[in-house]
């Protein structure tokens, strides 16, 4: 059980990440009217404006590179938890930025996951 | 709404840091059989277990000092998710340790939370 958390967690991190780096648009399929996105502190709710969001940040090009991925169940929600921790590389820049991000992974009837919630922050420091 | 939210969050994360530099052993009270804590990628469940493992900690005095706290409601659970960053001054030790932590807090009958998922990393690089 504990396993299978790892895994979905792994995969959908490694989905979530690699559609923001290429095809970050398609992100509006990960979330839902009620998601909640608070991004270095400005919050963001529903799919439409989550995406908007997204897709507005002051950069074409980027790539997430992953360090550590925890995840946990939520037995309360049948969900999962992901923890991530990471560096992003924009183009240009010679630093890579460090960041970590949550997840609260919530179960659709078909067997897939939407975002509930969403925080992203930037490590200064 | 989202307000009593942000209050309920910061509160939490006063309190439990308070207790973590001051009475560590109290932290017990924040976790419940069915919590979850994931620290440095190390699993443990319960609050017995959980327990131990923060009053086993390689030092006996730190200080935390938090540097930003995002809380957002879960909706699935009347929960709420907290993220927080900061640093981790230990004795002896000139530079402070980066971290980043996430709570995700259940509701309880008598008003307060619990820690049903909490999970740590230290940030490096």
């Amino acid at each position: 059980m504990e396993e299978q958390v790892d895994l979905v967690g792994k995969a959908f991190v490694d989905h979530f990440y690699h559609l923001f780096d290429n095809d970050r648009p398609a992100l509006s399929s990960l979330y839902q009217p009620t998601s909640m996105l608070t991004f270095e502190g400005q919050k963001i709710q529903g799919v439409d404006d989550i995406t908007a969001k997204l897709n507005q940040l002051p950069f074409d090009q980027c790539r997430h590179e992953i360090s550590t991925i925890d995840s946990q169940p939520c037995s309360f929600t049948g969900g999962i938890v992901v923890f991530v921790s990471g560096s992003l590389q924009l183009p240009g820049e010679e630093h890579h930025l460090r960041f970590s991000q949550m997840f609260h992974l919530i179960p659709m009837l078909q067997g897939s996951f939407f975002v509930q919630n969403d925080i992203f922050r930037l490590n200064y420091g």
